[in-house]
């Protein structure tokens, strides 16, 4: 275990505070051996989150870097809210842009439906109701006026029944089919527990509501939202998922069945990210959302909702990216994706020259669509570099004298070691490459984790002996309808494990005669997955 | 005054529904003369918006674009919520986009604060309170529990106190000032009387609030938020606006002073779009945001804070630019800026061709990054023009067997008579020049119809002769500070209208010897500007 540095990022600007107790414990004399100072690099300037090792110290490395990348401000007077600072929110930003202009490529429409609903709406879809209801935030009062009973409003904690109440009036004939939108929004649930970007009283996500003539078209969507959360999350910011089939007493409240995916974060607990639903004609039936079929006979929509939350994306993001040097973005999702740095020169008018050229590599790459920022600040190079890498910026561009007499380019990526020198007109195509080379390692090594994280147990001594495992167990079960609830409650107990569900798209069968992990004496007939979860 | 005409655009999807009651009056056929149907326009397909006369009926046109525009549903069952439909979406979010980049040129950073206040904190400046607390939803209640009186909790009606409670944490020194920070959200106002983009319990709108060492800095800042307004409201929107420095009575509860703009709707009343205020240090002394100064002094920071509604902002972009035919949307804003209509050729062969070459167009203008959709629908094409004229889309490509034949492409615009034939390697900057001139149009048109709506009265008979003016009034007036509010009454008791301010930038003043208009026999000191509002 890494005993926590005694140097602490400032609170505040981008300075680092010198180590109050007069030096100390580099960041790279752990006994990891992964992280190395550079030379040129003073003790001050350690990188902060090389203070906890995020694979063996995930608790207290996480809100560390929350807080030295300046992410988050947790310290609002109502429990479970968040500040979100510009750093986090550009970023997410970006990765509500991606995900939108997905969902616009596969035919859903954007809309924005009110963040209220009277009580009767909510209460129209029991399930619905009931497992929403203990977290819902009740509005009473109007300025010092109170609402009748039966009128008060609730916040949202999810749009179905907003947005259901609304569609009954949109749709009436197949002319209206299907009818694909979404919207990008704060929903608001009385969390008990909150942990920044994982679970909070108010987060940030996209719903997506889709209504269709038929329960094949649904099914299809269904299946559709999983490869969109693939494509999204996995291939354009390098999450790894493992996508299940819930359990019936996991399954969203109204649904007919749920898939979701979880990932895994460094602490090895699967975390949930988006969730798609096969709501069928369960809530057409009570929100009066039918159509004339092909037949001229009155029948009710077939439904889905998926639910990708940009806020807990980014949570995993910032977790699983992260190396002992601080945040890493994937080239698209970055707040900034290049730094440029001055290196001070011998004399002014050089200066003056650096300075001039700075801000035309930084125009040409505005340009070309590149984000780029310069630091011109008081600070020294290396405490700069440090900075930057911290905060994750995909490639820092150093500019002294040299370069600025024109021609060539230095350039240092955040994943690559060394510096790679370009000339200015290929600059752009270097940064794009960079970038590109960039997103696939962030990739390649977040998949290796998780793809090494998976343990099969084909009995209890089995999982017993493998008890300390950290990521997910592939276990023989009997169940996953509501039967299956007591093994679950079983496993939970033993080995603090939650079964997850069935793997999407695979049948995957234990041989034959095997038994349930969970206790119950039956035969298994599935194969599952189980791992500690947030 | 126009007899609406007995057409229907149809409820939902593009088609408008024929005549039910067998044909009738054509839109054109008004006293005007402003409208004429073109020859190619069968009488069922005549533009719905011509129902009624904009300037007119402004009160009977206004929700009838809305409807025919599918801009807004307003029939959701909780008073003043209102779902918004795709096609507004799409350009608030473009609109969203302009604002936000306006503000980080000028360096400010975007955040994210909680939508909800703990009532202390509503509480910590009497006069805000006191102005925003009768407009307040309280959350009262979580799940079944009920949260004890003084921690019920507030629904932002405005971020103030949300925000400076934070920034009493991130400043400290100079060196953490200026702070200049935004977000995009909604807020939710208890409003009596609703009306869709103009006045809501819910609307979308961006605040920046900003923070400076200096008094001087923080004045500097409130006429540079009058510049940015005018550059993106006036300049990229093309909405002319007075900006005035508002009577007590009308300032900002908690600020120093307030500046607003009012635009003119076509019913001749002002609406108010962005207003600035000079909070001073009346904010930061009650959230005790401070910073040790360059004396090594403690001192109260000086703030600033500016809020344009993009959801009213869009309203009146609405109003003020469409004409007999429907929307007309700036070039940068609109949903979508070209529409490719394939028209049908004689042969199946030529017909596969002319939507290959739909393809290829919309493949090439989205590469240029310009917006476009194909309308492969069933409809005729008169039918296609008035309905995407309708929905303001900048620039209509007609592409028939002879334009797939390839080599050229014929293009009309929102604004101009006639088509334009150019070569295909020239289709993105004759599209880019065709959207730079439809946008000097509606500016200019805006322009000459707010110009010609100021109407000098330096007496109260020449108000009375002028009574049935629609906009301004310049007048001499006796004082916008507390002791004018008896005049401010007196007129808006006779005439309807509200005295909105003083002209920023000009110290107006009457002649020597003027009276006040307001009835209160003293001698003006200042030229005023007078309205009826919303």
């Amino acid at each position: 275990m890494l005993k926590p540095l005694q140097l602490h990022h400032s609170d505040r600007g981008s300075g680092a505070q010198q180590d109050k107790n007069g030096g100390g414990s580099k960041g790279g004399e752990n006994g990891k051996g992964k992280f190395e100072h550079r030379k040129d690099q003073p003790p001050a300037y350690a990188p902060v989150s090389s203070r906890y090792d995020k694979n063996l110290q995930f608790a207290l490395w996480y809100p560390a870097i929350l807080q030295d990348a300046k992410l988050i401000d947790t310290k609002y007077p109502a429990k479970g809210f968040f500040t979100h600072m510009p750093w986090s929110v550009r970023a997410m930003k970006r990765m509500y842009s991606l995900y939108e202009a997905e969902l616009e490529r596969t035919g859903h429409e954007p809309a924005w439906f009110p963040a209220v609903m009277p009580e009767s709406l909510l209460k129209k879809e029991a399930e619905h109701l009931e497992g929403f209801n203990p977290q819902v935030f009740w509005i009473t009062q109007i300025g010092s006026s109170t609402l009748p009973k039966g009128e008060r409003l609730a916040l949202r904690p999810t749009s179905e029944t907003i947005m259901y109440t609304v569609y009954s009036n949109w749709i009436n004939g197949l002319a209206d089919l299907p009818l694909k939108i979404y919207q990008s929004c704060q929903v608001w649930r009385a969390e008990d527990e909150t942990k920044a970007f994982i679970r909070g009283r108010e987060f940030y996500w996209i719903e997506a509501h889709d209504v269709f003539a038929t329960m094949k078209e649904a099914e299809q969507q269904v299946m559709a939202d999983i490869a969109m959360s693939e494509k999204v999350i996995h291939g354009q910011f390098g999450i790894p998922m493992l996508f299940v089939k819930r359990p019936a007493w996991d399954t969203f409240p109204g649904a007919e069945y749920t898939y979701a995916a979880d990932t895994l974060l460094p602490d090895g607990k699967a975390l949930q990210l988006p969730s798609t639903h096969l709501l069928g004609q369960k809530f057409s039936t009570k929100f009066d959302i039918k159509f004339t079929n092909s037949d001229g006979k009155e029948e009710y929509a077939y439904q889905t909702c998926y639910g990708p939350s940009i806020w807990r994306i980014f949570g995993a993001l910032v977790a699983v990216h992260a190396d002992e040097r601080g945040l890493r973005f994937p080239f698209e999702v970055a707040p900034q994706q290049v730094v440029i740095i001055p290196i001070k020169a011998k004399t002014a008018e050089d200066d003056a020259r650096v300075a001039q050229k700075c801000n035309e590599l930084k125009e040409q790459l505005e340009k070309a669509g590149i984000r780029a920022i310069i630091d011109d600040s008081d600070k020294k190079p290396g405490f700069k570099y440090n900075h930057w890498e911290l905060m994750g910026v995909p490639v820092r561009i150093e500019l002294g004298a040299r370069e600025a007499a024109g021609g060539n380019v230095t350039l240092v990526s955040r994943t690559e070691p060394g510096k790679i020198t370009v000339s200015e007109d290929k600059l752009e195509a270097a940064i794009r490459d960079m970038g590109k080379r960039l997103n696939e390692t962030l990739t390649a090594e977040a998949d290796k984790t998780f793809n090494d994280s998976f343990i099969t147990c084909m009995t209890i001594e089995e999982m017993r002996e493998n008890k300390a495992h950290r990521g997910f167990f592939r276990i023989p079960y009997c169940s996953i309808a509501n039967d299956g609830g007591e093994c679950f409650d079983r496993l939970k107990q033993e080995f603090e494990v939650a079964v997850r569900g069935t793997k999407v798209g695979e049948d995957e069968k234990p041989p034959e005669g095997c038994m349930c992990v969970g206790g119950c004496g039956r035969e298994a007939g599935m194969m599952v997955y189980a791992a500690k979860r947030y």
